[in-house]
C-alpha cells in the first residue's frame, strides 16, 4: 500500500543508453529479474556503494572494475547488469567468481571488456546464484536492448517493491535540452550510508569525472542520504550516475550550467528516493522528520535519525495516534549535549504541539487527531539552540512490515 | 505471551519494609495502580534515573527529595509512592506541583517529612495526574502496609506487563542471613540508560551511602543496562536501592562480605531485568547477544545493539527464520572500524553458523531451523579482534508488540 506513488509512465529515453529486462528464472518465475544496461563509448560513470562491512561480491567487482576502468577513458564503463533476487552476498569465493562470470559474459556478448561491466544484485543473503538461468537469459536481453525500456527496467530490478520507482527531468543549457532518467528499487533494509539499495541515473550531459563525482556526492547527500525505513544497511546498496555526452549542450563548464543541471539531477534523486520511502515495506505514511535550530548539522541529524527510528513513534503514526509523548521521548532520549527541552517547539503538519518543551495551549486533541490520520506527515523540530538544520524522510511501522519480513524467505 | 516466565509466587519479606498496594481508579479500573512502600527509621537509600532529557515530573521531585534528605541521616528517605498508568510527564509546572503534592500527602499520613518521600509514575506521557483519585487511596495505602505485600505491589505497577516481575535471594553473611528482594516492571519503551522504567530492590543488610551507590550502579550496569525492547528510553526509569540495616550481620565491611552481597544484588537484578524482556511486548524469543573478543567493550556493545535493534534481525527471530544472512548485514553496519568481517565468527545456541565470515562448512538449514524455532537463543559472536566483550538481552518483533504499540491509548 504505498503511499501516493504511481507507476511512472513518463520516463524519458537518454541518448546513448539502451535498456533490456529479461526473464532469467533466478528465483522469481513469471517476471523480470535481469536488467542489461548499455552506454555508448565516451560515457562518464560515477557509484556510490554501501558503506555495510559485509558488502555483497557484485559490489567488491563493480568498485574494482570502476577503479580500473577509469585508468583509461577508451576502456570506460560500457554496461550494468542488475538481477534481483539474489543479492550474492556472503557467498564467499564462489560469489566472487559469479559476479566476475557475469561480466566476462556481457564483455563477450557486446565485445568490450570484462572490467568495462559494472555487476549488481540485489534479494536474498546467503545463497549462490544460479548462474545457469543466468548464463541462459543473457543473449534475449543483449537482443531486446532499446533506449526505450527505461519502465521495464524499474520492473525487473525490484524485489519486495509493489511499484516501480522513477522520474525524468528535461533541463536546458546553452539553448539545448539536457535530459535525466532515473530509476531505484528498494523497500526494506533501507538506511543507506550513501544509497539505498539499487539505482540508476543517466543523462545525456557531458560531464568530466571529477565533476560528476561531486554531483553524485552533493546528490546523494540530499536524497538517498535522508531515508530510513528501518535503520538497516543494506549489504548490496549501489547508486551509478552515468553522463553520455551525447546532447548537444556541449560540456558542462560554468557555474550556472552546473547550477542547472544539478537542479534537475536534485530533484529526480530526490524523487526516486522519497519513492523508496512511498514504497516502505507495509507503509501506510510518508513522513518528513524536520530539525532545525540546531547547533550543528550533525545534531539534528541525530535527533531525525531517533525520531525516525523509534518503534514507538513509528507505530504510533501508524495507528494515527497523536500521541506525542512518543515524539517527546525519541527526542530526549538523543545523545545531544545541546539539546535544551525547555527550548523545544514541534509542530506536524505546520500544527503547533508543543511550544517550549509543553503542550502548545492552542493544540486539542481533535486537531492532532484531522493531522495525524493524513497519509503525509512532516514533524517540524525547532531547537532554538542554532542555525543548522537536518532532514530524514522515513515511514511508519505496520503489522504489514513485520508479515513482509517474517515471511520473507518463506 | 511471555516467555519462560512465572508470576514470583516466593518473595521474601525484607525486614523494615512495609507495602501496600491499593485501587486509586487514576487509569485503570479493577485493579490496583498505586503502591506505597516505607522505610524504617535509618534506610539508606540509592537510585538511578533515566538519561532521557525529557525527563517527568516525578523523576526531577524525586531526584531533589533523594538529593536534600541525603544531607542529613535523620530525615533519609523513608517512603515511595508509585502510580501505575499516568507517567506525570510533559505536564509543567503543574505536574511538577503535583508530584510534590503526592509527597505531601504521605508525609502528613506517615509523620515524616515530604522531603523523605520519592514519588514515581509509569504511564501515558501528556496528561494530568487525577490527584482527587489519587489522594482518596491514600488512607488505605497506609493503613495497608505490611510485610508480606510484595507480590502485591509488584502488580500494582504494571502496565503492559503481562506479568509481575520480582526475585529473592537469601544469602549468609557472618553466619546470619542477608535478604534481597527485588520488583521490576516495564515491556516497552526499554533502552535503559540506566535502569528500566521501575525497578524497586530493598534488602536489610546494613550499607553505607558510598557503598550502596556504588554496588547499585555496578548492578545495574550488568542487569538493567544491558537490555532494549525496542531502543526507546522511558522518560521515567528508575531503579531505587534501599538497605534497611535490620538483618544481624552488621555492616558490610570486608571484601568478602561486599562481594557476596554483591552476588545476590546482581543476581536479583539480573533476574528482574531479563523478566522485563521475557515479558516484552508482544515477545516470543528471549535473546541474548553475546558480543566477544572486540578491540574494546565499546565497540562490543555499538555492535551488540545493533544487531539487538535490528527491526530485520527481530522480525526474523519473531518468523523462527534462520535467516542468518540479517545478522551479518546488521554487524556489517556497525561503525566499528575494528571489525573485520573475515575474521568473524558467528554460532547460536552453540551451532557454528559463520566461521571466518562465511557460512560454517558444517551448518545446514534444517539444523538451523531447529534453533530457531526455540524460544531462548543465544547468539554468539567472536570478532577474534581483542579480548573485550559485552552483551544485551532482547526480544523480538511480531505483530503483537506492533498491535499493542498501535492501540495503547485506545
Amino acid at each position: 500500500m504505498p503511499v501516493n506513488l504511481r507507476s511512472p509512465d513518463n520516463l524519458l529515453p537518454v541518448e546513448g543508453v539502451a535498456l533490456s529486462a529479461v526473464e532469467a528464472g533466478i528465483r522469481y518465475t513469471d517476471r523480470t529479474d535481469l536488467v542489461l544496461m548499455s552506454f555508448t563509448e565516451g560515457t562518464c560513470v560515477s557509484a556510490v556503494f554501501t558503506k555495510n562491512k559485509c558488502c555483497a561480491a557484485p559490489v567488491v567487482i563493480a568498485k574494482e572494475h570502476l577503479l580500473e576502468s577509469s585508468y583509461d577513458l577508451d576502456q570506460g564503463v560500457r554496461a550494468l547488469l542488475v538481477n534481483s533476487g539474489n543479492a550474492n552476498a556472503v557467498t564467499g569465493e564462489k560469489g566472487l567468481a559469479n559476479a566476475k562470470r557475469c561480466c566476462e559474459v556481457i564483455a563477450k556478448a557486446l565485445s568490450i571488456d570484462a572490467k568495462q561491466v559494472l555487476p549488481f544484485s540485489t534479494g536474498v543473503i546467503g545463497e549462490q546464484l544460479n548462474m545457469t538461468a543466468l548464463e541462459r537469459a543473457i543473449p534475449a536481453a543483449v537482443e531486446n536492448l532499446s533506449q526505450e525500456n527505461w519502465l521495464d527496467a524499474a520492473k525487473g530490478i525490484m524485489t519486495t517493491d509493489t511499484l516501480p520507482k522513477g522520474a525524468s527531468r528535461i533541463i536546458e543549457i546553452n539553448g539545448e535540452s539536457v535530459t535525466i532518467t532515473g530509476i531505484s528499487k528498494g523497500s526494506g533494509m533501507i538506511c543507506p550510508n550513501m544509497a539505498t539499495m539499487l539505482a540508476y541515473v543517466v543523462t545525456d550531459a557531458e560531464i568530466e569525472q571529477t565533476l560528476l563525482d561531486e554531483l553524485l556526492q552533493r546528490g546523494v547527500d540530499e536524497s538517498f542520504n535522508r531515508i530510513t525505513v528501518d535503520s538497516d544497511t543494506s549489504t548490496n546498496d549501489a547508486l551509478v550516475l552515468a553522463a553520455t555526452g551525447k546532447s548537444k549542450a556541449g560540456k558542462l563548464c560554468s557555474d550556472s550550467e552546473i547550477s542547472s543541471f544539478f537542479d534537475g539531477l536534485r530533484s529526480v534523486l530526490i524523487e526516486i528516493a522519497t519513492a523508496v520511502i512511498r514504497d516502505a515495506e507495509g507503509a501506510t505514511k510518508f513522513v518528513k522528520v524536520q530539525v532545525r535550530g540546531g547547533r550543528d548539522e550533525e545534531c539534528c541529524k541525530t535527533i531525525a535519525y531517533d525520531i525516525a527510528h523509534s518503534p514507538l513513534v513509528k507505530t504510533a503514526l501508524f495507528a494515527s495516534d497523536p500521541n506525542w509523548g512518543r515524539i517527546l521521548m525519541a527526542l530526549g532520549k538523543s545523545a545531544v549535549d545541546s539539546l535544551n527541552m525547555d527550548k523545544v517547539d514541534i509542530s506536524i503538519n505546520n500544527l503547533p504541539l508543543i511550544t517550549a518543551g509543553q503542550p502548545a495551549t492552542s493544540y486539542t486533541e481533535e486537531a492532532g487527531q484531522k493531522i495525524f490520520n493524513e497519509a503525509e506527515i512532516t514533524i517540524d523540530i525547532e531547537l532554538h539552540t542554532g542555525a543548522q538544520a537536518w532532514h530524514v524522510w522515513t515511514s511508519d511501522l505496520s503489522h504489514e512490515y513485520v508479515s513482509i519480513n517474517a515471511d520473507y524467505r518463506s
